[in-house]
């Protein structure tokens, strides 16, 4: 099995060349490919690119020999998407779409896993989010999302290729930001419990997130690589299960968790951090639960898993 | 106000021209361009450009002195994309891209008519379709024109664009093209009447399709291009109002027109037509309706517009 992974850099492609490394899955070959790779080392069967996906060369030396597995990570941040149309068009859509092209001419049906993101869905969101929410994305990553998540399942349906796309939500916990992140509040009360460090929430005790460990995810990502053929979603698109919390809820299980005080969270709720991120409606995802893929169960677990992946 | 019609030399694009011309709309420059435009003469305030659109050298003349409206009609049928991936590809995708790029760069806001396509809903269709049905193309054409129209809802979104996205069903009459063109036989039997000869129907009685005469496309046309900014729809995109009709419903209608004998018309149907031709269930285009976009209102006025249109 030929294995490329894009984004092999990133917080999740770190965390899956990890699972693969450890025997997550048996691989003949396993091409890593980022614009920066610093610290991920090329062994007997890693292959490690550093460059460009948008460039034909790179992609052209990243699948030479063929391909049976693509991991699709590589990706310009939503905060980033937003400022500069031209790069999130040159590599979320257009490079995205060159690879499902490269992968259908050198592969035979490669299996080719997409991160998609659940930025498709747009804001605001209705009152109940499932597997029949229509996609009106409101950012430009969540429109270049949705457009290659309808040129992967149209590649699929020509049997160019066996896509699958997924639809992850908020993963936890990324590296410490620091306040005024975005999104990035979500990871960081596990930092300030792990650190014993006061922890400013940015949304209030009422605020909803959608979020999942990164083990998690990345079982997902490994379970979309091994469906089996005639298992794969007919609409090749699936929202990736997650649990839905609350900033009290996160700090009770880490203060069990821990044995650290709650009184380490205090609230500062800033208005456009809980509309776009704790905003959150329940969630269904019903056809990724009957095909296998999983969430992280509950708050507790969600906690024990995400607080000992900060010490790996 | 500057007009740009890309596909002006084809069906649509040159019922458009002739209605503006006529005086539809009054403007102060109209530059029309396609990759051929045999009789489409320029004159005082018509700038004719043949060229193709996926061209930047080619867009940059359209769009030189900047733009108020476009009317984007140029694309590679359905029939063909689904032969020549790449072909799509360039037109119906990135050239259409790359036109709401340039339109957005040299234009304030302008007014961009988009015509997508019923393709978008993929086959087989549900039961009823209206404004909640989810677009599951099933053709690179209709994949094409979905993400098209995504990126459009996106550039309207920031404001680069007024654009607004109508999806059509059958144009008639196309011109003739003789038996087994696919959908053909709804123009062909307009055809069959008009010249008092046989028609031998490809689907059986019971087959429905949705159509819309070409007079009443393009005053959906005009009407998106003349809807004041804060009345657009907030998705953007909109399914064309269209009847939905029988071969016999059609008979008895031209019979009544034109005097002629229904036995004219005989029926051997074949499969495939009948699968992706006729089987339209009954649509609703409430989103459409409100906004005062029109159907044909029935057979008989149907008929008679198409009939009409043929002398011309």
């Amino acid at each position: 099995m030929k294995v490329l992974i894009t984004g092999a850099g990133g917080f999740v492609g770190r965390a899956l060349v990890r699972r693969l490394r450890a025997g997550a899955m048996p691989f003949e070959r396993l091409t890593l490919i980022d614009a920066h790779l610093p610290d991920l080392s090329a062994d007997d069967c890693a292959h490690v690119i550093v460059g460009d996906i948008a460039e034909p060369a790179v992609r052209a030396r990243a699948l030479d020999g063929g391909v049976d597995l693509v991991f699709h990570l590589t990706g310009i941040s939503s905060a980033v998407s937003e400022r500069d149309y031209a790069l999130s068009k040159r590599v979320n859509l257009d490079a995205t779409l060159a690879l499902f092209e490269d992968a259908a001419r050198v592969g035979s049906r490669s299996r080719v896993v997409y991160t998609s993101s659940i930025a498709v869905f747009g804001a605001p969101l209705p009152s109940h989010v499932d597997d029949e929410t229509p996609a009106e994305p409101t950012l430009i990553y969540g429109a270049h999302k949705l457009m290659c998540e309808i040129a992967l399942a149209d590649f699929s349906r020509r049997g160019e290729i066996d896509g699958i796309a997924l639809r992850p939500s908020g993963i936890l916990a990324r590296p410490y930001l620091g306040p005024g992140k975005g999104a990035g509040f979500l990871s960081d009360i596990f930092h300030a419990f792990a650190r014993n460090e006061p922890f400013v929430s940015p949304v209030s005790r009422r605020a909803h997130s959608w979020v999942i460990s990164v083990e998690r995810c990345i079982d997902n990502l490994l379970h979309a690589a091994r469906l089996a053929p005639d298992a794969m979603p007919q609409t090749r698109i699936l929202t990736m299960p997650a649990l839905r919390v609350t900033i009290p809820e996160l700090a009770a299980a880490l203060t069990s968790a821990t044995g650290r005080n709650a009184d380490l969270v205090s609230y500062e709720p800033q208005e456009w951090i809980e509309t776009v991120y704790g905003s959150y409606p329940p969630l269904t995802t019903e056809h990724a639960d009957q095909l296998g893929f999983t969430n992280d169960g509950d708050v507790a677990a969600l906690v024990k898993t995400v607080l000992a992946s900060l010490d790996g």
